[in-house]
């Protein structure tokens, strides 16, 4: 009998509530007695390790898109995994991953790429430690939630939740297989992000008070391409394109919220300590009038009929978050129009503060009263211990090298099979974000309320994220 | 019998709703027809001039502190005005005001000075034609009240709004009286901010979409003193305190709210409109704790009793204001911690935007893609018709020379006895922000409505700022 049935069992023989055990069954029980108090009865006296046959993390993946491919080729540089399966229902993405593998002298991996749900059957099918989800949105927690009810370690791409029941769903997952949930929002391992959690943790800001961040990026040339190229100049999305134009353009049709919120809330949560000693509590959320895409499709093609659609999406999406230790995060949406790129950061804190719109830093008592220092003296003061580490191993990864120290926390977190840096709650926090968005603006923002998503575990959690040069 | 008595007596022998004619008379019924529709039942068929006596604009000054002196120094310095009397409580600044006529060999102006009230007396016996009010926040409306019933034209400085009731009143009296109220809102005037709406007007940025301002100024100097200097370092403030920390700093003690928005809203107005084809609708509010003074004084001296208090007022509050065709305006107000002074500009529409704190443009098809130019170039292109006239006059003036342009406006209006290019309805609207942004944070950020002010005059009128190079 295979592994996956082993733990299939199990989960189906535990009772609700109480603790799945991973195929890797490390430190689970440990984590999950954090997570569900006192109902854990015993402890297993040998820990499982990694298959006998081979010490290697094997990591399926759902989802072999630019995205995923970009994951993918991070994990195949490494020595401790092995890809043996991959799922896509789309042929030349199967096709640009089968040569990433020839290229990198690997075995090929198994394709599952019978249609939309045939990545069922490589999680039913196939031995695996860990998965990697990088599909359009609206698979993101069916998959997460197929591949934790299997006991994997999972990693699931970042994007916007559609409900707050949706984000209910994986943390009640998690909660009752004890499969562990990482959220891949890379920006978290920026150079300068990571730099800033330095300094935050060395009190530089004082007491934070006021931070700002945002997705502000013009996704033109990825929400319209001409069918055939990506990023090319075209009227196309949907059916007709090719890429991320295919599914992602039609929220943008549909949908008036901040729709990509994790970017830049996803670093602002690890300097204030959210959901480990601080929570969101309450938000609101105003949007502009939509422009910017019908501006672009008349500019392209007039009478093409993409020109003539209606978006719902307004062009600026403000979102305000007050939080429970009294900080408050602006967020900003930002994607239709013409703009160079920028998360716009802004860390403020009793003492000072950084933003990096203008690349500066301002340090009472250290900069020059009401002078800006330029930022890039205190981020070589303040590197992070990870990237002093692993800047070599870094370079040329994807993102300025963040992607690296992704995924290399994700293997690392997997194979000892511990709590992630960026968890389940974190994710359900900043899935939410978009469905609170969402509402207010509907109600012509009016204030949302956050889920406590922990049950109240916030108030004892500690921080995670970027405390060694490990990962 | 005065003029002043003259004019009295027809406002109250007016009937209500109709028009009072203030003593310059010029283009009041022009004006007030606008205003009160069809109501005008005649037009003087003589106009009447200045005093025939001295074709001098005859301008009074309520207060005269460091505000009021600057503004005072501005008028001293045209050839057009006299200044024949001045009110003020304080000793000190009527001592210094005399100074400044005596270094411009002017004729000393009768000084009002017993008392809070005195101001009274003066506008009952002395002949005007106008008035400038700087006085404390809570004298500003009670001011302009009175001067606008006595039929002055009447300029009074920016803050904020204690209650919508408040506005309103301003906005009657005005409409009672005939009586002209210009809001001196001064960075309306400011060069590059004047550039910009020349590029705004000529579709540099195409349909405005989002808009940014505030005001981020550390006024912790200011907040506080030694009791004998101004922007001295001290613990003291109200009674003990000299200068602004006299009266300032208790609205930052008792209030939360934007306390101080129309540096940024008065530029953003003329950007998109506002009560000329647009208007406010609804705003949220929200703040953080407050952190920053009771650092500060902690700072400067544990021990002092004022080290001690609570304060209401969130070191960063956050305001965002929805408009009838559809932008979003983002305004911040952030006086209590340690900060470069920025009002933080962002106008951005279909082709481009303009951020002030990084001092840069970006215009679609003429920068480079995702790129940021200077904003130098833009500026000197854009540069505004009254800023490339009067550039070398302005030279010297307050704020980098915007001020000269206020005072001058003030004054060529004040001549013409026309209707100002910031209104009674401007001000009522960039007064009423205060009052509702303290009522949205009281409210846990719930969305506050504005009242239209113009009762719906708004949708015909036109704009009237910066239309020429006059004024």
């Amino acid at each position: 009998m295979s592994k996956r049935f082993d733990r299939r069992k199990f989960i189906k023989t535990s009772i609700l509530g109480s603790i799945g055990v991973s195929a890797l069954g490390k430190d689970i029980l440990a984590e999950s007695s954090q997570v569900q108090g006192k109902t854990v009865v015993s402890k297993p006296k040998q820990k499982k390790q990694y298959e006998k046959d081979t010490p290697k993390l094997r990591v399926g993946f759902i989802g072999v898109g630019l995205r995923g491919r970009s994951s993918l080729g991070l994990v195949l540089r490494r020595g401790d995994c092995i890809v043996p399966c991959v799922a896509d229902p789309e042929p030349k993405a199967i096709a640009s991953t089968m040569k990433m593998f020839d290229d990198a002298g690997q075995i090929k991996p198994v394709a599952y790429q019978n249609g939309d749900y045939d990545y069922l059957n490589m999680l039913d099918k196939e031995k695996l430690d860990a998965v990697i989800i990088s599909s359009p949105w609206t698979w993101h927690s069916r998959q997460s939630i197929a591949a934790m009810n299997r006991g994997l370690y999972t990693g699931c791409e970042v994007s916007g939740a559609f409900s707050l029941e949706q984000c209910w769903q994986l943390v009640n997952t998690h909660e009752s297989t004890g499969s562990h949930f990482f959220f891949l929002e890379n920006v978290c391992y920026r150079r300068d992000v990571m730099a800033v959690l330095n300094m935050v943790r060395n009190n530089v800001f004082g007491e934070l008070i006021h931070l700002e961040c945002g997705y502000q990026h013009d996704l033109r040339d990825v929400k319209f391409n001409d069918g055939k190229t990506v990023y090319s100049r075209g009227s196309e999305f949907g059916e007709k394109a090719v890429s991320e134009a295919k599914w992602r353009t039609i929220h943008s049709l549909n949908r008036n919220g901040d729709l990509y919120p994790t970017h830049g809330v996803g670093p602002v949560m690890n300097y204030i300590d959210i959901n480990r000693g601080n929570r969101f509590v309450y938000l609101v959320s105003m949007s502009t009038k939509a422009r910017g895409l019908h501006e672009y499709l008349k500019g392209i093609d007039p009478n093409h009929p993409n020109a003539q659609l209606e978006w719902k999406l307004g062009d600026v999406v403000t979102t305000l978050i007050h939080c429970n230790n009294g900080e408050k995060v602006l967020v900003s949406h930002d994607t239709s129009l013409p703009r160079p790129y920028s998360l716009g950061f802004r860390v403020q804190g009793t003492k000072g503060l950084w933003m990096d719109i203008n690349g500066s830093v301002h340090i009472e008592g250290v900069s020059e009263p009401h002078r800006w220092d330029k930022q890039q003296s205190w981020f070589e003061k303040y590197d992070h211990p990870l990237w002093k580490r692993y800047e070599n191993d870094a370079a040329g990864a994807g993102h300025g090298g963040m992607d690296w120290f992704l995924i290399n926390a994700f293997v690392e977190s997997a194979k000892k099979n511990e709590a992630p840096p960026i968890d389940v709650y974190d994710a359900a926090t900043m899935l939410s974000i978009t469905a609170l968005s969402e509402k207010s603006i509907a109600m012509g923002s009016a204030p949302m309320t956050f889920p406590d998503f922990t049950n109240g575990r916030w108030i004892s959690k500690k921080p995670n994220f970027g405390l060694s040069d490990l990962y």
